[in-house]
């Protein structure tokens, strides 16, 4: 569900990956529920933005009146599939003060010292607030069944673990939105080079990367894995075709309005009474 | 400096406010070095994101590549001054990805077992960094003055080690701009009174703000003794006329815009050659 006018069909419905879910089926260019072009979607991403803003001060608002609920959004997606992209120009549509971003990194020696799920506990958003995984505990189930960091058997208890977690956050109060961002091969060449070319963005380019790419149907092969395993009733993934930046910022935006309109908020009411504090204001 | 090109005067050499600033001799209603009107103002604020949102990439991308610097951005003021405002306007222009946020609370049982630097040490931001704190360490000599929560003799130990603790932070990469928001006596109650007559902004009042109003000549006191004891050369207190919102948020991102720019940066060049991973990755 959500409350903007421009979508065809619920993109939520149209973009849910249930466990039978096949990556290599769905096109990385398609616009799922969005019949306009990218100038019709650049504005509706603006509308949206409104929308997104007074659902997430309802949130916010509520945080210290005894709201227990919060919302958590999980990127995870390839290089280049846009991660960046959505954090400036979806979750910077919200309040900063009701927002907690962490972009997750590989992990320290003190972190390694830990279960896969310690560093992510850690950063789990408040009540009220909005949290954002940037990468998150997927990568302990993708790069390390890719390069091979774990044991499959370990691999499998993780998936049984992460379930686990989600669950019990869920069940705690947390709305998880986990969105994998659907790249194309050819669009992530293109992105790549484009980085290349120019020296205002060389520094988002590694060597890495190439690296990485070279292994990219081992990487299909592990998110298809990871959907298989999570994306569960509580907290499904939704695959958002990622080839048009527009489109994908669209859709998670949209991912968030909806997350954000079944907690069904209103404003909190006043624990004070509003002509007894006017009239001592009024004296002073 | 700035290079926005709407000023009549620089703000920063106007907003300045050395030891030997008078609270009491400055207009809250002023809108030092802009000549226009509220409709000019916020066109101006919306050309000046574009510049800090720049700004600020810079000093993201330089973070992974040893760069060691940072800014942090102290918000004090009275309440209503509109330190949610600026959040919401003006740090939101930024990519939340550099963003390190942190609203300070009366201090936990936990907090209060250790001096009154440590929980700020913990939420200084990191190298590339912007920082925003909302209220601060200066919380520990403003309502700890006025509440009497500390002994006259232990707040003046707090200015000179507030002072120790921003030399050291500056010396070691982190720019301070510490901005107070200067409200008018009637303007707050204006505010307050539009809180209490929109439901929708009740969740934002509090019965204590009256409470906390009736002692305001004893807060404008310990602002002035604030900024006596703590505008040093290295963090100087900048005091912003805060009854024009549109005028202190314009404010606020001209001293951000100005010190992103002092810090001089450029995009990070490539550590890898360019045209040996355009060649690697065509092949792909």
């Amino acid at each position: 569900m959500g409350r903007e006018t421009y979508w065809t069909e619920q993109p939520d419905e149209l973009l849910h990956a249930g466990k039978k879910f096949t990556l290599a089926g769905h096109d990385t260019a398609a616009t799922p529920g969005f019949a306009g072009d990218k100038a019709a979607g650049e504005k509706a991403l603006a509308d949206g933005g409104a929308i997104l803003a007074e659902l997430q001060s309802r949130l916010y608002a509520a945080g210290p009146t005894g709201e227990r609920r919060s919302v958590l959004l999980v990127l995870q997606g390839m290089d280049t599939s846009g991660k960046g992209g959505i954090v400036t120009h979806v979750i910077g549509q919200m309040n900063p003060g009701g927002v907690s971003y962490y972009g997750f990194k590989a992990p320290t020696s003190e972190e390694l010292g830990h279960d896969f799920l310690w560093r992510v506990h850690r950063r789990l958003p408040g009540a009220g607030q909005v949290g954002v995984f940037d990468r998150s505990h997927y990568e302990d189930v993708l790069i390390a069944r890719v390069r091979q960091l774990a044991l499959p058997e370990e691999i499998d208890r993780r998936y049984r673990a992460i379930n686990d977690f989600e669950r019990n956050i869920t069940e705690s109060g947390t709305r998880i939105v986990k969105v994998m961002l659907h790249l194309g091969k050819e669009q992530q060449k293109t992105r790549l080079l484009d980085r290349l070319d120019r020296p205002e963005k060389h520094w988002k380019f590694h060597s890495a990367d190439v690296d990485e790419r070279l292994l990219w149907d081992h990487y299909q092969e592990a998110y298809q894995l990871m959907i298989e395993h999570t994306s569960t009733s509580f907290a499904p993934w939704y695959v958002v075709p990622a080839d048009h930046k527009w489109y994908a910022r669209l859709a998670v935006q949209h991912l968030l309005i909806a997350a954000l309109e079944a907690l069904g908020l209103e404003w909190p009411t006043a624990d004070y009474d509003v002509d007894i504090e006017r009239k001592k204001l009024s004296a002073t």
